[in-house]
């Protein structure tokens, strides 16, 4: 990181005038330990999906059955993410973690089911510790295959309708943060709507109160989701391979949240790639010092936002890999 | 456009979850009449490189020659322009429209020299009424030119030493918001340089005040650039072709205020790539209504910024072209 500040100064551009992207670069240079930076492309998105017990409590306007919908819709290449994949060259693999019915093969499809969606966490512990432990590993084991098989950039992704409820249960649990601070409209919920999930992640803060104080795996299996547990293990398998992950919205940020728990230090690798239009998204990236790349008012996760920011990466990459320096331009200094 | 509205909200995603990207989506229909709007790639940047004579008043830590130098290392491949577009698949034309020193040929270098540099614009017109059409004109034909060899998408690019000067002298004339709301520090000057660089912008301001009563084109030939001019056609060609075209920093701001001026109405086809750091920038983007793409602090002109913008473009235009629908890919509604 020494070597790409240095460096930085030396490329023909006046200093600092690139912005946000030089110190990104510098910290690609960090990841990797070696300057200039490996270049992180191309990419592979790890959809993570899930069901959640808590839509019995009316947190969300879409039925349940949308999540396995949406998981065909991504193995046949209609959704956002897919457009956005392709667009960048990335990768899309879809990973059944916890879906509430049972999906049959398709390609792009790995089906690592822990459980079929995670009981209601109003009422009881979303998950058993196990089961949230299963979760974790097969996100890491995920990371580590996608990285394998030539991705150089990880990106988190996810489906789980009613997964914005657990994201801002762990976000208040994990930061102290009152309910109505981190909980949004998610897919968009009314006024009404919204108090009514506060009111839902207020009380299950409140009743996992043992759990939060026992620690972050307790904190994840009692409020979490089964996807969010699987991002969590992604991103720590990210940094065990020295890659980065860039990081979507509100549910990618909230197992952030419990990754960095975890594993203190897991965030260095992660990028933010965009700032979600859930406040609770914001709640992680200031509490964790990470300053999002895109702003662009998105709230669909997927991973849609995080991918849609992979050329910025890449091109902090490319400045340090192929800029010229005022020596071997022949350029004058101010 | 109406017909593009429509669809965003048949796509497989909540209703404005996209964000950003659904109005751009709809401006890009609005642009081509067609919906869903074609691809807005490939992309061409056009780097107009000239002189000031505005110089010889100390705006600028940096010698003249680096025009010369730095259009030099765009045409070999070394600048940051050249990295960002190689990254991103868009081809760079230089084009000489005004640089102090003859130049000699070179691979994807346009010589259409109106004169060497302008006059210095602290003490007389910097260019005749002449020469600023005469710019305004290479830079239309160089936007009809790129569109004919294959560009969808036009990206503004320049390089001209001291060229925020006459920048900041044209956003103060046409907005008349005050020399020291919309003067920045350009590659870098100290704050007893921006104390200097503010009061020629002002005294430039009064000097020329019957050119600026007299209409927008005497302004630019009192106030702007060769580059500054050639840009302003550029806008205004890529209107008349009726192809996007990505609006860089500064510059490029300044450019578009004035072919805004000259052809209300050409600012529809503008998209802002990105917020430059130069307040000038913010006062030329709000007072157009146009909101940039990205914000990541970047200052260094060329194109730079614009061109890190076009993959949001691109996923603007695909995500009406290639998303599947509810009805299409059997996806409920809430």
């Amino acid at each position: 990181m020494a070597e790409a500040t240095l460096l930085q100064d030396r490329l023909t551009k006046p200093r600092g005038a690139l912005g946000r992207l030089e110190p990104l670069g510098i910290r690609l240079c960090g990841m990797a330990a070696v300057c200039p930076p490996p270049l992180p492309a191309p990419a592979a998105v790890a959809v993570f999906a899930a069901d959640h017990g808590v839509v019995a409590q009316g947190v969300t306007p879409w039925p349940q059955e949308v999540t396995a919908q949406m998981v065909a819709n991504f193995t046949t290449g209609g959704a956002a993410i897919n457009v956005i994949a392709r667009q960048t060259g990335a990768r899309v693999l879809v990973v059944d973690v916890g879906v509430a019915s049972e999906l049959g093969e398709a390609p792009g499809l790995l089906r690592r089911k822990v459980r079929q969606g995670t009981a209601d966490l109003a009422e009881r512990s979303a998950m058993t510790l196990g089961e949230a432990e299963a979760a974790l590993d097969i996100g890491a084991e995920v990371a580590a295959l996608l990285v394998e098989e030539g991705a150089h950039c990880l990106v988190t992704g996810e489906m789980g309708i009613g997964n914005t409820t657990p994201a801002a249960a762990l976000i208040a649990a994990l930061t102290g943060r009152p309910a109505n601070e981190v909980t949004g409209r998610g897919t968009g919920v009314d006024d009404v709507g919204l108090r009514h999930k506060v009111t839902v992640v207020e009380r299950a803060v409140e009743r996992h109160a043992g759990a939060i104080s026992s620690g972050p795996l307790e904190t994840l299996a009692a409020l979490g989701g089964l996807e969010i547990a699987a991002l969590s293990g992604f991103i720590v398998g990210a940094a065990a391979a020295g890659v980065p992950v860039v990081v979507d919205g509100v549910i990618a940020d909230a197992a952030l949240l419990v990754a960095a728990a975890l594993v203190p230090g897991v965030e260095a690798y992660a990028i933010a790639g965009h700032r979600s239009s859930e406040p609770g998204a914001t709640a992680v990236l200031t509490r964790l010092g990470l300053e999002p790349l895109l702003d662009l008012g998105m709230r669909l996760g997927e991973g849609s936002g995080a991918c849609l920011a992979l050329p910025v990466v890449e091109a902090a990459a490319r400045v340090l890999r192929e800029m010229a320096t005022f020596d071997s331009a022949g350029v004058s200094e101010k």
